[in-house]
């Protein structure tokens, strides 16, 4: 199953260098969730070749303006080419208001339905679920209510092995409960063991986005074991005072907080303008955390 | 003196073919002043290589997503850039509201001043003036309040003939005199010519700027005898019947409209998304008015 985030912005504050502000695009099994929406993110869904249409669902941060400037112009574009497919929005309360003034203004009638769901940024709870995955909120430390989010795909069913169940003729009636795991007693007082004709179902994987935030233990817990990692590296070490001050993270931190948390992949961005080239974050983080990567706008990394 | 505009965004609607939606930069005289400010008009700007902090005023038309939503954006990350210098920002009165709910709620304090006058959009009248130019608003015809803006150069003083002075001996007390113009009764009887000792200044052009609007006789008052009249031209006349539903314009229209007001060039921009290709509205426009241009982005356009 497809379980991979496409970056669409990587910069932090402004954009610079061709960086966009913040926005990703998570694929689960061809199920699209955009988490966070930086000004200009719909231009960079032209510019990577991406419908913004298969977008059914939008997680915004915190209300930074480089996290969520481009959601109203992403709203507006999919009403204007003729969407009719619900959408689905989870972010701070105020957000509601911010997207439904506009709207008002513009005497725009949005015609298809948006569903906004507020996040609180109190405590870590789960807010969606679907056949997929589940998704929970990662109560991050930044200057105004932030909240991460963290995505678990749901343990999947058992795979048959259709050749064996076939040779051994048995009915189909008794398949669902054999990709639940179960073992089966049948009326002749013989027992098929689930081992022999199924197959363990791919692990369920987990990806934590931890978007603006000071270092905190405290949202540890939420986002052990993660198998991919985002978190913001907006600083070098060389500027933990400016990090601290701004409630940011540097590279070195990031990857502490990949090892402290059992992390399988750490992926870093948000960087800051004052960096031009990338490679010195890269290297910091991994003096840490080996398994580190830049998050590159264009890119695609899967959830290993 | 500099009369120029440069195209940031050219797009209707939607940002589609790297075409960004509306935003203008027009530089009278090094002072530069900003016309509506579609999504991505601060990376419009990076792209073309120029200092959004060079930009002093503000004019935005109307409250369609297109024509501001790269405002908010612009605004913020001028203020994160350092900006100490105020700025002056003209539009619908409801503009001022959704930029400080956006403000209040990411916890923003800009620390250079934003001076806020709200348009109106019932009749044309003056709304800036400062030592090089005027600006009135025209009263468009659109599906919501919608103001374009006028430009109009302030007329010169004259200019002085120095050699000519300094071999007449005309004591430099009486220069302020000649360049406005006056003919000079000296002490002893004698009499300066003014049109001795200067000549004419520059023929103070004038730009005007219609966003979005039906074509419509009550604003042709206001734009008459325009040295450059940008004029939206959203669709080709096959498109007439869409054109007037949704209050846009046709590229022979704006043709049309050039000769009506006696324009001396136009510039016709606001393309919609179902043209790829842009030549066939550059023919339409000149089968009734030759002088015409496309405003493509990056260009800059002098006032002629």
């Amino acid at each position: 199953m497809k379980f991979e985030v496409t970056i669409l912005g990587s910069s932090s504050a402004t954009p610079v260098y061709n960086r966009n502000p913040t926005a990703q695009l998570l694929n689960c099994n061809e199920k699209f969730y955009l988490i966070d929406c930086g000004e200009g993110t719909q231009q960079q869904l032209i510019r990577f070749g991406i419908k913004a249409n298969k977008i059914d669902f939008v997680f915004i941060s915190h209300l930074h303006g480089d996290h969520y400037f481009g959601l109203i112009g992403l709203l507006s574009s999919l009403h204007l080419n003729g969407r009719i497919k619900p959408m689905k929005i989870f972010g701070p309360p105020a957000l509601e208001e911010i997207l439904a003034l506009q709207f008002q203004h513009s005497e725009t009638v949005i015609r298809y339905p948006i569903e906004f769901v507020a996040t609180q940024a109190d405590k870590p709870v789960q807010i969606f679920e679907n056949a997929d995955l589940t998704v929970e909120t990662i109560i991050l430390n930044h200057r105004i209510p932030c909240t991460g989010f963290k995505f678990v795909q749901k343990k999947r069913l058992r795979k048959l092995i259709i050749e064996r169940l076939e040779a051994d003729r048995v009915p189909v009636e008794y398949y669902p409960l054999l990709k639940r795991g179960a073992d089966l007693d049948l009326p002749d007082g013989s027992t098929l063991l689930n081992a022999d004709y199924t197959t363990d179902s791919e692990r369920p994987r987990t990806y934590c986005y931890c978007s603006d935030t000071l270092m905190d233990e405290r949202y540890f817990e939420s986002i052990k074991g993660a198998d991919l990692l985002y978190h913001e590296a907006t600083f070098l070490q060389d500027m933990l005072e400016r990090a601290n001050q701004t409630h940011h993270t540097t590279a070195l931190q990031a990857g502490q907080v990949a090892i402290a948390t059992g992390a399988v992949k750490l992926l870093i961005g948000h960087f800051s303008s004052r960096y031009k080239a990338l490679p010195p974050l890269l290297d910091e983080a991994r003096t840490v955390f080996e398994n580190t990567e830049l998050a590159l706008e264009g890119n695609t990394y899967s959830v290993p």
